[in-house]
């Protein structure tokens, strides 16, 4: 599948997608997210050897938000850490993506590792397993971007400590629950820089390569088994795109991601990974014009599952 | 992919889940199901042109329970229903499939058509499209499989019925919310028969034929519109395994839905459609030799999505 | 304290509440109800001797709804069903009267005897203990009331059973978490039955005295110990008035229960019992000239146990 | 009333009880409280003059807890913060005292201000009405209870605070939902200091005069008018006892606060308060030998409202 040319498709959709542009809202709970402007549009595919395209914006980094989720997962699991399987479930919560009710039903162990609750407690483990969460985080996909420049932005991470007093009940119910291991305050200020991380749709599509080369990172060595990629794929299918996973199934069919920012990844295995952004955001949280171009993606190269 | 030969397949995974059989527990909430023997297993690959290959007790029927969900979802959908997507939801629930919270906090909206609120939604619907939706249900489950001995087990219906109390909380609590059209005793009835719908896997396999055509039926006449067989997969992916819609991705990677009975469909669109009865299931309700004989499948022809 | 001349009393209410007749409104969620007037206003106290003294509508028959729940209850208790509290308890409920939620975390004992469920409980033990809870309920009310013309209303019982899928929904589900002796609609037939009885202000004060008797019948017989009398006076206190038992907890300070026909019982322990009706309720289902009625009378008399 | 001598009442209510002292568990859930010897007793009675009757441990300081909660409500009123009622209810609650669900459903608003979540609103307000929560509550105090010695614990406001995650979650929470005018940490501090009052049994039977004297405070001033006495009086009699409002009504018939520490505060309105502690507390956190000496007191004085 390598070798395959991604431009004209790129141009293509770039093209059918842009009376979405614009569309939905910039998500507004934090200041320095509301600033950003509503008409960008970037798209990257990398294939499983590396070799990215891409499209409009595709260079300029964006707040990631929840699309970090992926990684703190991805980082536990490779450090030995899938006892955390334990602590956090792997199945669709059908409840708000920051809610405590699921939380307080089911004794403290949130449904899935991307809803805030559980990426929490990934965190935490995280943060055990490595002495420096945010460290291995911004190292790993550093590498695997091949982007030194890969960095959180200071100021977004501030302004979602201080507007985040959802994360922080959820954070102080956890370790109630008897299901934190370290301070509530550490795990909130790693919690808080992953969501800041600043990425590009090319730094996106290039560090989430793993998961379409069935473990193995850029440079061949393994960072999770086939096993823990298929699992991690299955959670991005069912839990990925917040309360409408269902819709973002039929309509892209493909393992994914998406965050606040815009910005959402998919996984064609055994194929490429694709990045798109678009800031505008519907209800549920996701990229309106991103969306549209993943289901262009998948109508018009027939990769989806369905 | 027509024309595959998959009787060694199909022989290599019956092989393969041999020490699975047996294992859960025949489904005992109803006595017509209890006295099933739980050492049963079939397994049937029916390809898009028609052509079946089965193994073991592919052709004996089994009480289909919740796999039936499908059928009354599509045939509603190819009545020109598709204002029940006004109705019911496409998301998953998180909470288990005969729930009344999530009915009460969401107003009456079932998340989806495959929890037990959903589809008595749908069966509402389809008994005002039809005037008769059992009997709709047979005469399409009928003519797809070619099978006209396919019926209703009426022991198994009426078995259902009387121990049928939680169904009957769900109906009249739609009723109240105003999401039910007609008599609750009416949709009772034809829900409780088409749960109690006996299938073997050959039947099953063929009948599910249309999701794997892109909405084709048998005959090449169109059922539904390659959208709607989209948004059907879809559903069945993320939300066709009661509460292990994760766990069954991950290890399948197939839209697929189960029944209490122990059986399952699951669907290669564009491939062939796959049924596979072993009654012992496990806490989620899902058939253990049945869930580990797709697992093989996906692994066996790499057609798993991840 | 029997001897006092309660006329002059009611009467000065009666004059000091006219501002509040024809606030709210008539409950409307049965046709059988909406067409009553909503001028009426009556009151009467009937000393624990059986003096009764009355102002306005008093001897006008009404719908008493929810306040049978009382008479129920006792005569639970006095056929020797104390058992029922294994079935329900006796706290508030912090939920809706008629929501399924609480029931459903709760395993199916509902939060106490006044809510929907409870009192579908409380109606099933009744039938089990004497066969027909309807007549049971009637003879005694009869027998307090000295009047034989208390009856069922077959209109308001025949719209309660039409509009009544929320009831059903609680019976049938009861009758799954196996807190249900008899059929699911020979309870519901019989607790439509009590909601429909028709009474006065009249009558009410006097069925009620052996609540202020600690116990004793009109006729001086034991219907329940002191202890159980102290305990059917405790529920009515935190639990009468729907979800306002607080309010009416300070404003009147006195055990009570509301219906949405608009009546309202209160008992002085050890002094006498206080009936008023006054068809507009407020959002919370009590009346509104009621509350202020039974809110001057503790004023006046100094009787609020605060 | 006044004048009356209670001392032989309180002996046989001490003698009456003993089989009850040591019977359910000390609370444990901090450290700081554990160590106290289950086998204490003590019990005062106030008139509404300022006599004092006590028996056994009933000049012992012993941790308020809950019982608090009261006197912060208290002054919120008397500092004319009767705004309070829009940010938090008056009725009770159905769910455990610091449950978050009920907070998420209602949307930021607890169900009264006895419950944690109702209580840290409160707190909040007196902070904002005063600049020090914690200091105006320990002057009124002092001032009531004639004992300058009364103060914080500050061993368990430091073991509350350690151990506190349940109650930052709720603060955090009421402040992403907007009920919290201060910090959280801030409110936080001086709802654990409150938490830790130590109190005797005479300290707390004269500081609850008030109560009793329709909103007097010892020295014949005004703190709360009498409207605003039969609130805080009502909601005690509903919401006072943690789950057990229902049982304690019936069994006691007075309004009362019980804490976690063993103590129960009760108040018979013109007449007296009644204190009393003993460290064994049932599940529902009220004090086993605390409830039944109550139960005497209405039992022997005839003074319950049943």
């Amino acid at each position: 599948m390598a070798g395959v040319d991604y431009q004209p498709l790129l141009d293509e959709i770039a093209a059918g997608v842009r009376p979405q542009i614009g569309r939905g809202a910039v998500a507004s709970y934090i200041p320095a997210l509301a600033g950003v402007g509503i008409g960008h549009f970037g798209m990257a595919v990398a294939d499983i050897d590396g070799q990215v395209a891409g499209v409009g914006d595709w260079r300029r980094p964006f707040s990631v938000q929840s699309i970090s989720k992926i990684y703190t997962l991805a980082l536990v699991l490779a450090e030995g850490g899938e006892d955390v399987w334990r602590r956090v479930g792997r199945e669709p919560s059908g409840t708000p993506f920051n809610s405590l009710v699921q939380l307080e039903y089911e004794n403290g162990i949130p449904r899935n590792p991307f809803i805030n609750a559980g990426s929490l407690v990934v965190t935490d483990r995280l943060l055990s397993l490595t002495g420096d969460a945010r460290g291995a985080l911004r190292t790993f996909l550093r590498a695997e971007s091949c982007n030194r420049g890969v960095d959180f932005d200071i100021a977004v991470a501030d302004s979602e400590a201080e507007h985040g007093h959802r994360n922080a009940a959820l954070g102080h119910f956890l370790a109630d629950l008897g299901n934190l291991e370290n301070d509530v305050a550490d795990v909130l200020a790693h919690y808080f820089s992953q969501c800041a991380l600043a990425m590009s749709c090319r730094d996106l599509a290039l560090a989430t390569g793993f998961l379409a080369r069935h473990g193995l990172r850029g440079d061949g060595s393994r960072l999770l088994s086939v096993r823990e990629a298929k699992q991690v794929n299955g959670v991005m299918l069912t839990c990925g795109a917040y309360d409408a996973a269902g819709e973002f199934a039929y309509r892209v069919g493909l393992p994914g991601k998406s965050g606040v920012g815009g910005g959402i990844v998919a996984v064609v295995p055994g194929r490429c990974t694709v990045a798109v952004w678009s800031p505008g955001i519907d209800e549920q949280g996701n990229s309106v014009a991103g969306v549209a171009a993943l289901d262009h993606f998948t109508t018009l190269t027939g990769w989806s599952v369905f």
